[in-house]
């Protein structure tokens, strides 16, 4: 699968690693596409070559479109990207943002809502953005089984984003679809019990598992 | 211990019976305190009788005052019953707050920090508000174990709520003490996650386990 990955950071990185181990055809989406500094940092981090155009080139020819931009800019890099790039793709978003004083950036309703507010051409599945970028694509650095949730309205993306997940290592019954995109709130909302998890361990690099009841009363 | 309960709702009613069977002495606050339906009801609900009295009363004879009110009201019902009947107490608070178009009533600073903040000489800490009335008395009614988190800025509060909550049923192992009362944002927080999971899983009784690293990296 062709996947364009907007964003050069840790997550952009970790992802595209993991995607391209998995055999994935993948491209980055950067605004200093001709960065040779970036280009060398990038390959070093996914351990192979990988192309790296502008935002709107790199989205054009995907059938998978990752967000992995900062979530307070998402909003207008991908409107730069522009509709028309992005149109009849999955948009898999994992992009939270935080404002100055701590706060969600979205407090209300989701980036994800937002975005695919702004592309309704465009299926959006929020997802990924409960663990941290070194755990993405290693869940069994874990000591048990923990849970990955979806969010998004168009139930052939989220199966395509499963395939995704499960390449990156997440067993199948790891995945919780949570329901429509509203509900990426939750999944954005929880970044914050994250912080104060990471700050009590001592790590980023651990996950949640939804503990069902035993037996329904 | 005398645990004043403020609040008669699903909440203070399970937290009330599970500490009154542990052997504590309870009393409810509520401002229809001659409300004999009330009174019948909530006897029930604990199955012994339990005082009712006005909120300032109740909490003037305990040692550990519970907010059980809704999350919108806690600010103006706590504030009635008047910091110095609140002072030197332990205020153990569960309440989040939703506003009607769903987001959080306290969307930046959390409940948890407004009320210590109205009450400095109360020491308050935040707990319990991750999982359902349900399951707050009856953890082993999960598959497997999961997390409960504690907030709150003064340490021997902490070590008292974490026994209660002990008496509750939750083992010392399941407790995790996330730091200052600043991190009650994540704990309140997450409640939209816990709604999102409710509606995917069509239950409230599940618990969130944080599942930690094998080894470090």
């Amino acid at each position: 699968m062709r996947i364009a990955m907007i964003g050069t950071g840790n997550v952009g990185r970790a992802l595209a690693a993991g995607w391209s181990r998995a055999g994935h055809d993948l491209v980055f989406g950067s605004r200093r596409p001709d960065d040779e500094a970036l280009r060398e940092e990038l390959a070093e981090a996914v351990g192979a070559r990988v192309p790296v155009l502008d935002p709107a080139s790199a989205a054009t020819g995907a059938e998978v479109v990752v967000n992995a931009t900062p979530g307070t800019e998402s909003v207008a890099l991908l409107g730069a990207v522009g509709a028309r790039a992005l149109t009849g793709k999955v948009l898999l978003d994992v992009a939270v943002g935080f404002r100055e004083d701590g706060a969600l950036s979205h407090p209300v309703e989701s980036l994800g809502e937002e975005l695919q507010r702004a592309f309704p051409g465009t299926a959006v599945v929020k997802t990924l953005c409960t663990v941290d970028a070194g755990l993405m694509c290693a869940p069994h650095a874990l000591t048990g089984p923990s849970t990955l949730f979806l969010s998004g309205e168009d139930a052939v993306a989220k199966r395509t984003v499963g395939a995704l997940l499960r390449d990156l290592g997440w067993p199948e019954e790891s995945l919780l679809d949570l329901g429509g995109i509203a509900t990426a709130r939750g999944q954005e909302h929880y970044s914050l019990l994250f912080l104060g998890v990471a700050g009590a361990l001592g790590t980023y690099g651990f996950g949640i598992r939804i503990v069902p009841p035993a037996a329904e009363g």
